[in-house]
């Protein structure tokens, strides 16, 4: 009856895995590379989504919606936007199937039907949102534009992972539009502060702000911002990205503006987003082997409660407690659920929602009733305690900020724990290999050091982390000077 | 500076078209059938489809995700399904373009990256979804499954139309699994009600609630239940579907669960959707020829405010008033904008707010200021009174509800009004051309009668309502006996 779990010293990728699949977040699905967001995984993004689409509309964005298919002539426009995706997409080439003559009851491509131009399945959207904006800007008073679209959106990569890469994800795309480069700049470093604001305080998941390098950057930004996370396994994580990319959609596109000085000038424009992907770093950040372990911030649902009884009469005492208590902790705006499914007894029920993850487990029991008590447990530290029925309710909404305030204190000190310098090139791979994490390294800030360097130890530069401090050194592989040390990982 | 509507005498087609695009709803694209959703028109669909999800998890759904993809095989498997959609699907064959070595910076598709199995882009879910919960259901207690999903889908239709008939629109799709025919036809006639209820009290829209003739049942369903609203032109709508599938899915992709009885049985199906197609039906119901007109209960905007001022000193008096009037029906919970954007005179944002349909405008000028009064203009039937500042907030909140009541109203008279009864052939095609609207009409109960009505007379048998009246009668075209009349019309 239980959902046994490997463990993470067992197997890490089978632990992840275990937990997407027994929690009830993702299923494999028929189509390769695609999955399932089964209900409690979309509650939990729900949760997630409400939360940024609430501070993108803060910020002054609103949503809009663009098609979903690119037409090839637009998606080769911006060249290397084009050529860094075009790998990795699904094209419609037909648009009807038709009866198969030699087999009864199948269908076919009906080659009558073939597109005259090719359709991309939507990688990401600048291409089909640039040559729209053309028809939307005019003059600066038609600027900025601060649009924001949820979407799928599809990118045929060869090896998937459940939310952390799939070929269809869901996600974000800002795709804003200004009359200067420095208003771009700061959209796009106020976006990576939204998320980095939003990934710390709701996914309690510290990030380090970053710049990428240049061979990291977003195929058509001018730079690409990024917050980076640490798992468990001391594999890093991009969690988001937000871009700068000049003038080159608007070039592309031809997207010109009559500035307030009466000048055609093209506009400068940023893009940023964030996916269901979250939801693996979240996972694997958080979690231990008995299940998932979710902030309370955005976790489907906050506190279970589990009846213990004996008996018909037994079960109506502890009914009507547990119904009185599901009204006050609603009242309050916590979730919560009475589980007297009879199916289940309590023990099977306590395994299934540590599984789940789920805060705050309330266990109501006859005898506790009667002596006024309840027992409640946490499920980030797994700590019992029995307290009085009577300041439950405010126990435990106290209980749900104070577990929030430990997963992120938890993973703090993790990630704190877990950037740590590298004088040469013996230390840094020693550091790659027996600790993880980031590793602080000088570096001469060449593409071919960096591509080196990816190819014998597979760690990538993760960022430059933003108020980096400057400080002389000799890059590990060449020993050329470096000005700055930036941040190395192996990484999802 | 204004924009020119057509007039619904002159062109009602042009009419609709230049709401949408003028009114800021939609956009045409660069693809063909497919059209951008603008911000204002997207907020629109963020209210609309906020309510309904509320309303489906009030009911007991919970949303999901599935795969935008359906491969070949799965989309083949129920026939009827297949063969109705089969003509109009978007399909992937291919994974990868690559450079045009005879067109520098031209990408083709690369012949080698060719599917082994062809993808067809979902036209609705069934497949996929009944694939799925062929692992999730095994027995009785797995039952039911209550899921719903917010999607895009793909009809290569051939003639489009803004929100009416797009070949990407956005919808949900609820998709239920239960283990007996009356639990499966109870939720259709369920959520059927759901969606009568949301357009009837949100879209102020009244409809008639009827089950589709077999000829008009939706591809693979046992039956298709149906909410019919009216236009302004006097052609019907279909706003919504509900389909009882019985056990067609479930034999397709043989999912079968073990029965309290302990037998293996097949679980029983429904599906139901409504989508951005629902935007064109408020358009076309409430609209006048000076624009948009949006019921407030879902209007993105319900209050404009317009500042009316010479000069600085008085704008500033006028300002400090209009903040105070917006912060007091926010408290309300009312959405509301002052404009004071200067590149604009107040006439131009009057015609400019009636054109959005903003249900209320208030003009603030600097005379009626110091007299302690305020102009309010409704929307729907634009008439301005002059009332005293002190009560305009309560009479403002008061005033969104006489709104959307008499939008209802309005549109109920008018619904009633044409519904129609036919005696004879005669009477039924004069009434067709000179009143339109629904005809109620004796019908002999055979699809080829339904069938030589539609091409004699383009009008099709929109449904049978619910809880007809039983009377004897004899079909207008043929003369055969009929034991209720239908209601026919010509249809969006």
């Amino acid at each position: 009856m239980s959902k046994a779990i490997t463990s993470r010293s067992q197997d890490y990728s089978q632990w992840y895995n275990d937990l997407v699949l027994k929690g009830g977040l993702a299923d494999y699905s028929a189509v390769r590379g695609c999955m399932v967001i089964k209900p409690y995984g979309f509650a939990l993004w729900e949760n997630m989504r409400d939360e940024l689409d609430r501070m993108f509309k803060e910020t002054g964005h609103q949503n809009a919606y663009f098609p979903l298919f690119v037409p090839k002539s637009l998606f080769e426009a911006e060249e290397k936007n084009a050529e860094g995706f075009a790998k990795e997409c699904a094209v419609v080439t037909h648009y009807r199937l038709k009866s198969d003559p030699q087999n009864k009851g199948k269908l076919i491509v009906d080659p009558e039907a073939k597109l005259e131009e090719e359709l991309v399945v939507r990688p990401t959207s600048e291409a089909i949102i640039w040559n729209t904006y053309k028809d939307w800007i005019q003059s600066y008073r038609d600027l900025p534009i601060l649009v924001n679209q949820w979407a799928n959106v599809v990118r045929w990569e060869m090896r998937t992972r459940l939310f952390l890469r799939t070929a269809e994800f869901l996600w974000q795309e800002g795709h804003t539009a200004h009359a200067t480069a420095q208003e771009a700049v700061e959209e796009t470093r106020k976006m990576l502060d939204v998320y980095a604001t939003f990934v710390e305080e709701y996914m309690a998941l510290p990030v380090i702000r970053g710049v990428k390098t240049p061979s990291e950057r977003f195929a058509g930004a001018e730079d690409t911002y990024c917050i980076e996370a640490l798992m468990q396994d001391g594999k890093a994580l991009q969690a988001g990205t937000s871009h700068f990319l000049g003038q080159n959609f608007a070039k592309a596109f031809d997207v010109k503006f009559l500035s307030k000085e009466n000048k055609q000038e093209y506009v400068w424009a940023t893009s940023w987003g964030v996916s269901t992907r979250l939801i693996g770093a979240l996972v694997m950040a958080h979690s231990d082997d008995d299940g998932l372990i979710l902030p309370p911030k955005i976790a489907p649902l906050q506190v279970v409660i589990v009846p213990i009884f004996k008996g018909e009469e037994q079960k109506a005492r502890v009914d009507e407690k547990a119904l009185q208590l599901v009204k006050e902790l609603k009242a309050l705006g916590i979730s919560v659920k009475y589980d007297d499914n009879d199916n289940n007894r309590p023990g099977w029920k306590f395994a299934e929602y540590e599984l789940k993850g789920v805060p705050v487990r309330l266990a109501l029991g006859v005898r506790d009733l009667e002596a006024g008590l309840v027992e409640v447990a946490r499920r980030d530290t797994k700590e019992k305690a029995t307290i009085a029925l009577d300041g439950v309710v405010a126990h435990v909404h106290g209980l749900l900020d104070a577990i929030q305030e430990n997963l992120y204190q938890r993973a703090k000190s993790y990630q704190q724990d877990n950037i740590t310098p590298a004088e040469n090139w013996d230390d840094f791979v020693r550091l790659l290999d027996e600790k993880g994490g980031f590793i602080a390294a000088h570096w001469d800030g060449t593409a071919e050091t960096e591509e080196a360097i990816k190819e014998q130890t597979k760690a990538t530069i993760r960022c430059i982390p933003l108020d980096n401090k400057q400080e002389e050194g000799k890059c590990i592989l060449t020993g050329k000077p470096s000005k700055e040390r930036v941040l190395f990982a192996r990484a999802y």
